[in-house]
């Protein structure tokens, strides 16, 4: 099938363009490395519309995407703050707009994701689901009746920052006790630090975890039963049909999933009256944010 | 206008029921205290009978909407498990139509509440609302796009479980840390005797904060934070355009809502970036349960 949209994922360290057709299989895909901050917007624009570029090569001008890993407003067209790129309430879809020449929407990555899961992944046929993305730190989307929560700001799904410890330590975005301090990448390292694995990144952590490292497997534990808590307090709230968890961490499968479903077996309120919703792996992948960028780019 | 349904509140000390006409205006009322636990499920639906027979008197027969401190399955005709009723997994919709001879639903009492802020009360014409009941415990609903979010098991909006506090004091759920045990009646009755007031109910710390009490204002400053912190939580996850709080504890007006406030505005993620939901003192009184219970038994 020909492509229909083209879906763009800007992450802090790399930018992935990839066209897309109507059954939302990706057809052509293009990278570019993330400029950093200090290079301004304007780099990161060249770098992003030339990734686009490079993906369209072959199917001509397409509606585009942006996976943005910013809050986003709700009309889809401006980037509000984010910590890891340069856009400051920068009007990004007018400027892409003008340099494409087509239509542009931009939105949360961790929203993308949890679009692209409703709509092709773990979630797929369900009248609701939660998507949490756990990498750097946590993100996340709502699906209900097949619709997205959007919110008043368009912010709905930022669950990493609930405050799950009182008086808890800082976190980068100002508060306290902030529940991605206690599971994302960087909490999982910290997890195998304390235990005295000597593991440079999240990713040698998994390694070892399944080399079957006992530091390694109890830090999972941990990081794990943290994603279970948090989970049952969105599970209280919102009682979905399913739960899926994505992003860098989750990709480690079981090692994360056992635990956290453990976890949430016992924390959600009423457990013996109620079914629990499955805790699914995402199904899409590190293409998601992308993917979900291209399907809200072509229903648009 | 005629009456078009009957709702009525089942509470842990009184049951309250109510002739509802199309506008949302209740009129008639009548009650029964509700029978201990121990009396048993007769005593507790003869009660509910009589008091719904008195209340219909004029009208004859409506439709009945019952409103309950229990988890309700998504049909609305199970009580599935309340701590203070004597229903387990009881077809409690059905037993009360073999009784009365009309159509009978039931919810549970805060999900009601939040129906009637939505439809008559302060958040009226928002487009998302979240209800928090701050009295015995925490209850709640959700509205979005005019809808009632209920949830694969019918119990959205159980917000009073959520663990705020790692760790904690233990719950009567059976969980600990639960945001119910900050905030709530029985908290603020707590907080005002960790500082030395000798009050014996939570009416009586609001009677001393109005008079300008130093310690019932500073336990009310406690646990108006705590609510604050809480609905950040859920801001930061549904983004919703207006937050009512009800239940009796709120019925204090400002002196819970004003702290409330403070942390909310503090608390949820990105504030800076982002316009807050008003926090608003629910209007429709110690009648919500009913009306919504009514509400929804017309609506069906």
């Amino acid at each position: 099938m020909a492509a229909v949209a083209c879906g763009v994922d800007v992450g802090g360290t790399k930018i992935l363009a990839g066209t897309v057709d109507a059954s939302g299989r990706v057809v052509e895909v293009a990278g570019r490395p993330t400029p950093s901050p200090d290079a301004g917007a304007e780099a990161l624009e060249d770098a992003v519309v030339a990734a686009v570029r490079d993906a369209c090569a072959g199917t001509g001008p397409l509606p585009v995407g942006l996976a943005l890993a910013a809050f986003i407003d709700r009309s889809r067209r401006t980037a509000r703050f984010s910590p890891h790129l340069a856009w400051r309430d920068a009007e990004v879809a007018s400027r892409f707009e003008q340099r494409l020449a087509v239509p542009v929407l931009v939105e949360n990555d961790a929203t993308c994701a949890a679009w692209a899961e409703a709509r092709l992944g773990a979630a797929r046929g369900a009248e609701s689901s939660i998507t949490v993305t756990v990498g750097t730190g946590i993100g996340g989307g709502i699906v209900l009746g097949g619709a997205l929560v959007r919110g008043r700001n368009g912010m709905a799904g930022e669950f990493g920052h609930a405050r799950v410890v009182e008086d808890g330590p800082e976190c980068a975005c100002g508060l306290r006790g902030c529940w991605e301090l206690f599971c994302s990448g960087p909490a999982l390292l910290r997890a195998a630090h304390a235990r005295g694995l000597d593991a440079a990144t999240a990713e040698a952590v998994a390694d070892a975890a399944r080399a079957g490292d006992g530091a390694a497997v109890a830090a999972f534990e941990e990081v794990g039963r943290w994603l279970g808590v948090g989970v049952a307090n969105l599970v209280d709230a919102l009682d979905p049909d399913v739960v899926v968890v994505g992003g860098g961490v989750a990709a480690t499968g079981e090692l994360l999933l056992a635990p956290a479903h453990a976890a949430l077996a016992t924390h959600v309120v009423g457990h013996a009256h109620r079914e629990l919703p499955p805790l699914l792996a995402a199904q899409t992948g590190p293409r998601a944010g992308l993917l979900g960028a291209a399907l809200l780019a072509s229903d648009a």
